[in-house]
């Protein structure tokens, strides 16, 4: 038991959010020095942060969990949904997307730790079944909403309608990297889409 | 000068099909031997097609312009609209991609050349210029000819326009290669965007 776990078992709280805090900045120190992912091990977090390998493996499975809560500390936050007004959340959603998409051009930190886990494919598998799937459940379930509300079609595959507002915004934001990301697209692509483009 | 171009000179042909196809064919041998992209040079092709170094300097200017050769030999064929109806034209048009998606999935030549010409600034940025950006104009140019013909608003940006049908397509194809492309889906796409999500 390290310093850090007998502070909190003093405190008699189960999880420090202060610990977490440290043993994250930890990740994001050593990437900041520049070592690769692959050579951040938890061993070296630990020692990074000042605490003992058991405080991590308390908190996290392993790195892949652990690099996961990284990304999401750096990035900015998801939005919760409403659930009043479907085109209120589909912008919303999008711009969630928008601001992900410069934070990934303006941090070097983030778009170099994005784009090492990508080529480690269990931190990427964890990564998509944390972070990337559950964005896509709740942007469907925004869609069904929107068809019991009468603001959605009915007959069209929601998984299809889910890409047909989230892909010009992800090829925008993800594929080409010097697109613009007006303040009003999540507006317009949402507002045209469900409008139509035949005059 | 090397025999192919003796030959050439002989039937006073200035460029011989049959030539360029040997070349080509020799960044492909090299490619699928395991040879890593960096180090295909063009003395290797050379040497590998039994063609002198000249020989391919008279045909192109660089390793560059020849792998962008080498993709557009690979994958499927790029569509040419007729002209007649920009939702026919837009649905040939995400037809190509679909099926240039389902090349990169079977064709682990295709994979592999597409995902270390990405690492190339140079090579990328020629390919981008020489294939990706053709695209993208005939892509506008359909789209202009719609807004001509009334089939298409003239109160949207066009270049959102060609987003908002293309995003959906390449967020499949391109960014979740585990997503089903069915041969319905440019169809689809287009009907939708189209029609709007509205009831």
């Amino acid at each position: 038991m390290d310093l850090a776990d007998r502070h909190e078992q003093r405190r008699g709280r189960p999880r420090s959010e202060a610990v977490e805090r440290a043993i994250i900045e930890g990740v994001v120190a050593l990437v900041e020095q520049g070592v690769p992912l692959a050579e951040v091990s938890i061993e070296r977090v630990a020692r990074t942060a000042g605490v003992g390998k058991a405080t991590i493996y308390r908190r996290w499975s392993g790195r892949e969990e652990l690099f996961c809560d990284v990304l999401r500390a750096v990035q900015p936050e998801d939005p919760e949904p409403t659930g009043e007004s479907m085109r209120d959340d589909l912008i919303a959603l999008l711009e969630s997307m928008r601001l992900r998409g410069l934070a990934n051009r303006s941090s070097a930190l983030l778009h170099n730790v994005l784009a090492q886990m990508k080529s480690q494919p269990r931190v990427w598998a964890a990564y998509h079944a944390t972070v990337i799937e559950p964005r896509r459940r709740a942007t469907l379930e925004v869609l069904r909403r929107g068809v019991e509300n009468g603001e959605l079609r009915d007959d069209v595959d929601l998984e299809l309608v889910s890409d047909l507002f989230t892909g010009p915004m992800l090829v925008r934001s993800v594929m080409r990297p010097d697109a613009e990301l007006e303040a009003d697209l999540p507006e317009q692509i949402v507002d045209s889409v469900l409008r139509g483009l035949r005059p």
